[in-house]
């Protein structure tokens, strides 16, 4: 059966462009405001039934061509022993910090404690029509353990880069674990219904490129090679990526995700091979006028490389206080601008 | 007279590599904290002898090759209308947004209402032996609108972003006043004693690349001219500039500074020209032991790119947690270790 997202992830040529936005499901939305004015960030999270109502929302309205599942990349901690707290940004109890911490993570049985997870992705699946795909997602292990050594967000990364360049073996062998956690977690995933996988990295291209070459690439790479043998694509966002471009093909990733900073067309030219992209409209012009959205949107069509396929997507999540109208617009506009 | 630094600047051959850091005076050290417990930030920024004092306190205590004037890129501000406070980010009590914000913004004369500025300077090179080379600084003009228009310190530069996407007129206008209050402001620090200047660019980098075409490099590019009139090199720093390292040698800067990203040797190729540079030390690498520290500068070193000035500098400033026994440790190993 055709599908628009899964024909443009394999390359494959497409009708028209398709187009899902991260944090499509959100606070910019008054009917995910109206759950969370009764329910907790992690409530929702890990309430099947909530998870797939505020899943769907944005679908029903919107009418994007995919749907992610409504999560947050950190679940996977508190079966680890990691309590994790919202504050609203994530706060980790006791942070990971020496290699007994690290030794104490406990592996566990994603079906057991995660099947909140898993019966969200099934129930989404039974209300979705058949040509909008479902996409699963999980952080990759730099972001996980970013959150878990600094405790939180952080500016400066000092206790994770510490860990990088003092002890770059307990590094490893966080990381690892994280690699075999993610891979058990996202192949769940897909035997739930996920028809893709997208991989998080929100704090790698934060760290120098050496960094990135030793305890990025190699890692996601194996994960992504775990994960594909479900036969799903995967989609990789590493965020502020520009100085590794030219390392991102080597996770083996089917899809690229891709901020804003760089068009399409120079930052396919640095990728290299035919990996297809998807990307990467500056969610704060959707802050402007339609006159304004409409010219910034021909001229990132503009930029789509020839013969990869392109899936439309911010380059990050949408904004809190986007005008939700002015997203709908958005949608209808790629959909219709795109048509070949 | 021979000056290492000022050699760097210019391309021309040097017995071993200038070294100074960013934040080189600040919380990490003792003498710092001293003065901070009797006076506020605001307070050493505008009275000439404790300026002077912070700024020396590195020379004396590390022995870099220049000195930096102690003071924030937000001193401008006030002079223009808009009051600062820091708490301890800086706060801007009505920010910049309409285009009637803009025009009622205030030239000022710069002596008259930033002598305490030149007053250090003047302090600071009296004290300074010959060989030390003094700099002094101010805000690129995205950075300076940054804060005008957000306010504060942003993550995701909404108001900035709406005024270039929105209204690019408005934008155009209020960069090039501050080209004007710069280059005013960065001359005046020339004739007080400053034997080069450092331009900070901390938030250009977070724009996307056809933003910095328009709004960044020729604002910059002319900001560059008029300070170079007075004969002394300008460094210009923009962080988080992997996406357009090939766009900045159009500014007209004789050195860039550089972050802790992109190696020097990959980051000069895309650069281009004959341009010097500086940095890229990550500054947490500093909180790791000295046989960690050795390596890293030593794979610093050797990625130097041959027949560049190199200035040895941090990526970005010294984290206040750094132990200030590293700090003296790294400058004599970059002196020792640079020795041709």
């Amino acid at each position: 059966m055709a599908n628009l997202f899964l024909d443009a992830c394999a390359n494959r040529p497409v009708s028209r462009t398709p187009v899902w936005l991260m944090r499509q499901a959100g606070r910019y939305m008054a009917e995910y405001r109206a759950i969370r004015e009764r329910y907790d960030f992690w409530t929702v999270c890990r309430t099947p039934e909530l998870a797939a109502e505020v899943t769907l929302q944005p679908i029903a309205a919107l009418a994007p061509d995919a749907a992610i599942l409504f999560s947050d990349i950190l679940v996977v901690l508190p079966p680890m022993g990691l309590s994790v707290d919202f504050s609203p940004g994530p706060v980790i109890a006791r942070p990971v910090r020496t290699t007994d911490d690290i030794h104490q993570l406990t592996t566990f049985d994603v079906h057991r404690e995660l099947g909140f997870v898993f019966d969200a992705l099934r129930m989404v699946r039974r209300s979705l029509a058949p040509e909008v795909a479902l996409i699963g997602f999980g952080g990759a292990p730099l972001t996980l353990a970013a959150y878990m050594v600094e405790g939180g967000k952080t500016k400066n990364f000092e206790a994770l880069k510490s860990l990088f360049y003092a002890r770059p073996e307990a590094a490893h062998g966080l990381l690892d674990f994280l690699v075999d956690v993610q891979a058990d977690f996202l192949c769940a995933q897909i035997d739930a219904g996920a028809q893709a996988i997208q991989i998080f990295d929100t704090w790698a291209g934060s760290m120098p490129r050496d960094i990135i070459a030793e305890f990025v690439i190699p890692k996601v790479a194996s994960l992504v090679a775990r994960v594909k043998k479900s036969g799903v694509p995967v989609i990789y966002f590493m965020k502020d990526a520009a100085h590794v471009l030219d390392l991102l093909a080597q996770t083996g990733a089917d899809v690229l995700s891709l901020d804003e900073k760089t068009p399409l067309d120079i930052a396919a030219a640095r990728i290299g091979g035919h990996v297809a992209l998807q990307g990467n409209f500056d969610p704060a012009v959707l802050l402007a006028d339609r006159e304004t959205i409409s010219q910034r949107l021909d001229a990132l069509l503009a930029t789509v490389p020839p013969g990869r396929g392109h899936i439309f997507n911010l380059g990050h999540g949408v904004l809190p206080s986007t005008p939700v109208e002015n997203v709908a617009w958005l949608i209808a506009q790629v959909k219709r601008r795109s048509a070949r």
